[in-house]
């Protein structure tokens, strides 16, 4: 049976090694099997689409790993198929922390109904997020229908997740007043669902962090940043639980928050809106990325490159009058 | 006298002439023009670098026009030469807004010591930046030490500003409750400074306004996004002040935190930093756009990308495939 005929047939270990194929065929940087990694995912596209995609994101120490296990173990006892990708800049410098190690999920990742995918290890922010959207597809195809992309709230990778999940969330810590501080800035705004997780640890702290929160949320207003494809801020705005994830408290009423946006922006045509803008900003963010990269391997770019960026960086040479300069030398026939 | 020599000259009538033309010819999309102006940027570089520049941004009805025109005629008077420069990312459609009625600066318009030049009135925003960017530079070399750079609240004109300013402004309303709201998403946490104008109007609405945006500056953070250059947070805190432009109310005590924030900015060495990494970021800004819109005017890319396009948006083809097949094309060779 071949690799798209093994995906799409029935669960089991057979299309749970055909998953890991056509992902690592997706991860490789050979041309070859880039070709056929493009002629699969062309091939799977009408069988996607059809599940829920999940982002989750928060600072190391949050809790997503007990978070995601705490909701996805619920969600298979309820008849799901839960899969869960990872996207972290970080892993090709440290050699892959979060997801690295299976055992920080150990009960979600040994069920037959779970399938967990670490970061890709190797690549630009860009890259590692295009892998990971291209792996996202792969497990719809294979009948996931809750797809979680989690990542660390560090870098980038927060609007990178937001830009290809229908619900983006946030999870903090009770103690906010100190720990806001390190929410990068664009990230809260990011949020459909803000979760402070372990507040049984300290309720007080949970309940002042809940209300602090809820409050920056409506000053930052419920547009959305006009780059982003956001929810509809007439029907939803951002709202803030408390929950533990460890005591599996909360998850119940998470979930109903999830089900209640989801409702709303599937009745509304906001979620399609959403997954359009996002497959077209998807695919400019890709063409953009590739040409900058045949711009910055041109050889008389790489000579020249060096000595323009420092007389910018020292005022000899107008940013503009550079850019042209370097413009100039990709042009056919000079 | 040429066009160089009459820049740096003496100021009169005869500078000011020369300004206007090397604006005009730096607007100018005729290729002998931008070649002779980049000639002239090149050459009037080292006569740049040392006014302080300042952006200032708000939503049509702050009160931007009449805060600058109070500034600027105080600044006057205690020596100083102030050249005001817009970007308005809507003249190209609307024909000109702001600064496009030169009345609305009645007093400082007709000021020997000041030189206003409304937004270029064609071109997309980064088009309309990159003249404003020049204009700034000619500006300094004819000797303007304050240079401010005014834009509307709306679009994403104020991260083009605050990308090309040595301090950011952002003019606020009293009644910040409801008007927070309207702030967009992500230009908050560019300002180094909030003003509430008109706060004469109602004192308790502004104090209320003060403690709100102080609040959500310090749960947005200190940091800065990451992608911009901004203040040194262990040095400075965005601070929020009252004034009464319309008054002449609170005008020293804006400009006594200018100077304030100047003085750290340029004893860290965060001034000079700021502006090399406002360089750089502006060069690729405007690579990326030549090599966009090299991309956008490719025979073959023009007659593919309506189909592409659509196919992405239905479903029928991965962005990355996509993106991939629209790169291929670019390709010498090809």
């Amino acid at each position: 049976m071949d690799l798209k005929a093994s995906l799409l047939a029935a669960p089991g270990p057979q299309q749970r090694r055909a998953i890991a194929k056509a992902i690592t065929l997706l991860e490789s940087t050979r041309a070859d099997h880039r070709a056929r990694a493009d002629e699969l995912l062309t091939e799977l596209l009408p069988h996607t689409g059809k599940s829920f995609r999940l982002g989750i994101s928060g600072v190391p120490g949050v809790g997503k790993s007990t978070f995601i296990e705490a909701l996805g173990l619920a969600l298979i006892g309820q008849g799901h198929r839960v899969a869960v990708l990872a996207i972290d800049p970080s892993s090709s410098v440290s050699g892959g922390s979060i997801l690295g190690d299976k055992t920080r999920m150990e009960q979600l990742s040994i069920h037959p109904q779970a399938y967990i995918r670490p970061s890709p290890s190797s690549g630009t922010l860009g890259g590692v997020a295009a892998k990971t959207r291209e792996a996202m597809l792969v497990c719809e195809a294979a009948g996931y229908d809750l797809v979680i992309v989690e990542t660390v709230g560090v870098g980038q990778s927060e609007t990178a997740v937001a830009g290809m999940t229908d619900m983006f969330v946030l999870l903090q810590l009770p103690n906010a007043g100190d720990d806001l501080q390190a929410i990068k800035k664009g990230v809260m705004e990011l949020a459909d669902l803000v979760v402070i997780n372990k507040a049984d640890i300290d309720r007080d702290a949970a309940t002042r962090a809940q209300a602090q929160i809820t409050s920056a949320l409506r000053i930052l207003g419920q547009h959305g940043r006009p780059d982003h494809a956001q929810h509809d801020a007439t029907l939803w705005h951002a709202q803030v639980l408390q929950l533990s994830a460890l005591k599996a408290q909360g998850i119940d009423a998470f979930w109903q928050a999830v089900t209640r946006f989801r409702g709303l922006q599937e009745g509304s045509g906001r979620l399609a809106a959403r997954r359009r803008q996002q497959a077209l900003a998807w695919m400019w963010e890709r063409i953009e990325s590739g040409l900058r990269q045949a711009f910055r391997q041109h050889p008389q770019v790489k000579s020249l490159l060096p000595q323009i960026t420092r007389d910018v960086e020292h005022g000899r040479l107008a940013a503009s009058t550079a850019a042209r300069q370097l413009l100039q030398v990709m042009r056919p026939g000079h």
